[in-house]
Order: C-alpha cells, then sequence, then structure tokens
C-alpha cells in the first residue's frame, strides 16, 4: 500500500486519521500494546465507537497518497528526526488532553528535530496589537539570529508575526497547525506557510490530510507547541485567552515560561501581566530575557567538550548564580533554593534544569537538588 | 528656649541640626544613651568632628524660632502622631545608611500617623515618560479613592504625577523631602508643594530649616518614603535610577515592592522590568494590585471586632490562597510556602505579614510560620 512503509508506520497513521489527537488514554494503549495491535483492534472490532467507524471505513492507501500528493510525510517515534521534547507530553495532562503524538504530518525539507529542539515558542492573541505585533517579530528576529528556531501556531497576530520575523532574519520557523497541511488555516495566511517552506521551514499537524480545523483540535494542537520547544513565550493575550491553554501545556511540561509586558492600559496585555504578576511567567523584555532561560541546552555538548575549567567559566552568570547558592555537600529542595537565590521557582526551576543538562548540579530520586563538581561523575559528588 | 519642649525634644532638634541624618551608629547611641546625654556630649565635648563644632556653635533658639515662623513643628518618638512604620529603620541598613530618624520637621496641619500608617509610596524617574506621568497620576488617584494616603519625594515626574493624582482625588499626600521644608526643592514644584498644604496634606524633612539638598541627604531621604508607607511603588526609572535606592529600603524594612511594566523599548521601564523579572518586585498593573498586598493592614482592627468568622469571610482571597498551604499543624518556611502556593517569595512574604496582622497565622521565633486558628490566642494553635 504505503511503499516501504512498515506496519508500525502504517497502524500509526490510520489512528492518527480515525481517532481524535490529544486523548492520553489512546496514547497509553498504543504505548502497552503496540500502534498495529490498537489498529487492528480499531478497524476488526465491533463499530461501536466514532473511533472504530472511521477506522473500518477508512481508505489508508488513498490518504497516504494524497499526502505524497501534497508533499507530506508522516513522522512516528523512533524516527531520527522526532522532535525529544514531545516524550515529555506522556505523562503532562491539561483540561483533559495529554499524552504523545501517535504521528506527525510534516511539510517542507527540514529534519524536525534539527528546528525543533531547542527552538522557542512565541505565542498570542489574534487580534494583536500593533505594539505586540512589533515586539513578537523583534524578538522572533533576534532569538532566530541566536541560532532559536521559532515555533508558533498558523494564526493571524502574534503567531504570523513571530513567523515573520524569523523570516526577516533569513531564518526557519515551524508552524504547528491544528488541521491537514494541504488545507492550512487560516487562508489569509496562505502566504505565510508558503514563504516558511521556501525558508526551508516547516508545517507540522498531527491532523491527516483533509482534516479541518475545529476548537477541540487548537487545544490539542497547543499541547505540541510547549513541548516541542525548549521555552513558551507569550507576547499578549486579553483576559480570556486561548494563549493561557498553551502556557498551562509548558508548565505540565516543565518548560520555562515568559511574558512580555506591556503599557497597563492596554487589553491585550492584560494576560501577560497576570502570570507575570501571579509567578506563573517570567518577565521577559527582549531576546536575552528568554536565552538566559533556555541557552545551555544546545550549547551544552559544546562546552562539554571544551573542559571542565572552561564549562564553569562559560556557563552564563545567571545559572552560575543559582548553581552557587547550593551548599557544598547535601541536599536542598527547590523551595530552599529559590529563597537563598532570591528569585522565582519557576526562574529557579529553569536554572536548575539547564544546570543537570550541563552536568553541574543534580536532582536527587525524591526531587531533592545537589552540586555536582564538573569532572566528576554525578555519583561521585559528595553526599 | 523653645516654650513647652522637653529636654528630649531640644536635644533631638539640635542633634538633627548639628549631624548628618540616616548615620545608623548615631541613631543607636541615641537609644542607649539617650538624646540629652548625647546632645550635651556633642556641644560639650571636644570639637573634633564636624558634628561636634556644629553642635557648639548652634543657636537653636534661633532655628527654632525660624521654624515656627515657617510653620514647621518637630515631632520626636513617642509622640502620638510619630509614625509607627519608622521603628522598623532601627534595624534596616543600606550603603551605610540607617536608623530611625533622631527628629521630622514637619509641615502641614495632619496628623502625620494618620496619613502615613497604611500609605504607598509611588516613586519613580524625574525624566519620566508620558506614559510613566499617566500611570502615576492613575494609581495615586485610583489608591486615594480607596483610602490609602500617596507618599512620594517632591521632584519632577513621576513624584510630582503621583502627589497631582492624589490631589486629583481630593485627598492629602504626603511629600518627604531633602531639605529644609522653608526651601522646599525644587523651586519648581513651589506650587505643588502649596496644593499639598492646602488640601490636608504633609510636608516632612529629616532637615532643619535652612538646609540644602545633598545627594548624600536623598539617600537619607529615601529610607523614610519606604518606612513610613505600608508598599512603594516604583512606576519608571532607567537602568541606573535613585528609585532602586528607594526599593532596596523597602525591602530591608520588608514591606512589600511593586513596580508598573510598560512597553519593552521604553528605557523608562528598564528598571521596573528587571525588578519584576528578577522577583524583586510584584507586578502592578493598576491600584488593585497594589490593594491585594496592603489591604488588610488598616482593615484589621475593624475586622478583628466584627467576629472570627467573619474575619476568615472578610479575608481577600489572595491572603486566603496562602494562608491555606499552611500545614494544619506543624511550622513551614516561607520558601516552602512560596513552593506551595505557587507565588514568588516576596508577595508571600507580604501576605504572611499581613495575615500575622490579623492574627491568622503567626511567625514562630526561627522564623517558620505556622497557622493560627480565629478566636484561638496565637500560643494556645496547635503546633
Amino acid at each position: 500500500m504505503s511503499a516501504g512503509w512498515s506496519d508500525e508506520r502504517i497502524a500509526r497513521a490510520g489512528i492518527t486519521a480515525a481517532c481524535d489527537p490529544g486523548a492520553p488514554d489512546l496514547a497509553d494503549l498504543v504505548t502497552r500494546m503496540g500502534a498495529a495491535e490498537v489498529w487492528e483492534a480499531l478497524r476488526q472490532g465491533p463499530r461501536q465507537t466514532a473511533w472504530s467507524r472511521r477506522a473500518a471505513t477508512l481508505d489508508l492507501a488513498e490518504l497516504v497518497a494524497q499526502a505524497r500528493r501534497s508533499d507530506i510525510r508522516f513522522l512516528i517515534p523512533g524516527d531520527d528526526e522526532w522532535p525529544a521534547g514531545l516524550e515529555d507530553l506522556t505523562r503532562a495532562r491539561v483540561g483533559g488532553f495529554g499524552g504523545p503524538p501517535i504521528g506527525l504530518w510534516v511539510c517542507g525539507r527540514a529534519r524536525a528535530s534539527e528546528l525543533l529542539d531547542g527552538s522557542v515558542a512565541i505565542v498570542g492573541a489574534r487580534a494583536s496589537s500593533p505594539y505586540g505585533d512589533e515586539v513578537a517579530m523583534a524578538m522572533a528576529h533576534d532569538l532566530s539570529r541566536a541560532g532559536r528556531c521559532i515555533v508558533s501556531g498558523g494564526a493571524y497576530g502574534i503567531d504570523a508575526h513571530a513567523h515573520q520575523g524569523a523570516l526577516a532574519a533569513q531564518r526557519p520557523t515551524v508552524a504547528f497547525l491544528a488541521c491537514g497541511l494541504d488545507r492550512p488555516y487560516p487562508v489569509g495566511n496562505q502566504s505565510l506557510f508558503a514563504r516558511i517552506l521556501d525558508h526551508e521551514g516547516l508545517l507540522v499537524s498531527e491532523f491527516v490530510p483533509g482534516s479541518a480545523p475545529t476548537k477541540r483540535a487548537f487545544l490539542a494542537r497547543n499541547r505540541l507547541i510547549a513541548a516541542a520547544s525548549a521555552a513558551t513565550v507569550i507576547v499578549e493575550a486579553a483576559a480570556r485567552s486561548g494563549a493561557r491553554n498553551t502556557i498551562a501545556w509548558a508548565h505540565a511540561c516543565a518548560r520555562p515560561t515568559l511574558a512580555v509586558p506591556g503599557p497597563v492600559g492596554s487589553a491585550m496585555s492584560v494576560t501577560p501581566h497576570r502570570l507575570i504578576r501571579d509567578g506563573e511567567a517570567t518577565l521577559a523584555a527582549d531576546a536575552d530575557d528568554v536565552l538566559v532561560v533556555v541557552e545551555p541546552l544546545s550549547q551544552g555538548p559544546q562546552l562539554a567538550s571544551g573542559g571542565n575549567s572552561r564549562l564553569l567559566d562559560a556557563v552564563p552568570d545567571e545559572l552560575m548564580a543559582v548553581r552557587e547558592v547550593l551548599p557544598g555537600r547535601g541536599n536542598v529542595s527547590l523551595a530552599e533554593v529559590a529563597s537563598a537565590a532570591g528569585r522565582p521557582v519557576p526562574q529557579c526551576l529553569a536554572a536548575l534544569s539547564r544546570l543537570e543538562d550541563l552536568g553541574l548540579v543534580a536532582m536527587t530520586d525524591d526531587g531533592l537538588w545537589r552540586l555536582v563538581r564538573p569532572g566528576l561523575p554525578s555519583g561521585g559528588a559528595r553526599r
């Protein structure tokens, strides 16, 4: 049917076509039973659910041919270019959604993992202000220039301006859509999507070709944006905004979250201000404020190869300031670190995670943190 | 010499005239030895220091007459209208300065403690933007209408607009000056100072009549603004700004500190954004964000008289959310409270302080926090 496709890949393609993405029980089932088994059960079992009815009548060969005609390929876990961050969706849950995607439909020549690992999501309102549009463009531009791929949705407003800022910097971006990639939504952004592909960027979706966007689809899609990127920045959002949902997913995936302040009279800055005020996001006034919380992730291997003393020298001051509050021996809680460092808990967690990536701190099984001296194996550090 | 003045009052007036305000050693000495003893030592001892030389040659009777001619009175600790918050300067130190004032020269009919206890300081740059001026005015107006007296300095920019916002609300304000009140600085704000007095507000200074402002004087003055008020809000300040010094004093006095965000491109929002980003100030988008951290202070007595169940009902949700994370028995650290509440440490400290004022939590001798049930004496709560 699909030349060269494994049973696993075929089954996963079928599941994404028949089942609604973001159902955590389905993801668990696929993990435990295997995709082929689940797909067979859906197709052959009693047609009591919408999913099994769709599975039984699905023309999978035609679907795959349709994708091929639109230059859409299909990725599954285990593929070289499968984005590493999606693994964190295994346990993350928000509003009944959760679980890693069963597979991803992808349009564009770049390798997904190369763009997405260490990327930064910039999200926000469709009905953004000129101020928000400008900040989204500038931040995306500067982060792109600093080597960070920008991730967003495909909506008007902040999403579109984030992509435009990256494209202005001649860098690729990734748009996660909540519909089939052969009919990217909204239609008014068609030329933007074309430019993303021209600039070696990617369009990515859990939804099979032909799918129309639904409200449910956007909620499931938000989790991919948060999990695939290393940090999420919210630029503008009114009091009730879907962008809060993406922030919730970033929290659920233990990703640093940042929010851009604005004029206090602007309705579009209400949600960023609330998130900052309540300690749910760190204030980001510019790209540097974002880089501080993500920098070490991609520099890790380069730094480590430079030797131990150079490793410590190269760690940003912001991170060292957090490491320095850890005692020479013994374990301390995240809250104690935050208190000693005089910084908010989310910021300290982000710093500790990056320090752990660099092998400079370690988390114990009971969630406490201890110092690791560079060069010593983690287990050999003094306790 | 000064009809009806006690030896203590005369000595303190002399000390404020001869010595530089904000010297913590002097304040300690006065506390230990008594003001009269210190004053005699300064006047009669060897003239080896600038202070003792000034003390020996001072015409105190003329100084008091000069003050009286300008309608300036002199307050000392123990006076009914002495502001309660100044006590917290006994141990607070910033940049070598510290200690409560030896006395305060005051101009205006209102009682100082009635205006200052529970007041809110609004501070910021002289070279403010139109945006900052507008926010300072609006916030001062709204806080004044909510019953909070506004406290600030006497400078152009944010200081002046904070006073103007309160005056627009037909409420009194207090200006702490760094010079003698008979020659209030800057001259361009003379009509503002006159309007403050017309509106039953106060001009307050540690500096005797005739004193010119100095840089040192402003640093000493900033501690009075922070300590006399219940919270400090910084509206706008460039990267290097004196307003940071007032924030440092507020921290040293364990007062809640807040900062107003603005457009990320504005140089005048750099310091507020950094303070918020680094967890040194809570974001304040409007007066309500400020009232949340100060409200219970003045409502305390009213609430307590309303009975225990009404007390709990009347406590703002923001405070109850912090109280609710305290365990039913046992003590927890501030950092643990912050972690459990998911809020920044400064915000939790502010909430716990207010809850303590209401008798709903208590701090142990070793700085841990525990729940107190309303109606039970603090010592009788379960441990």
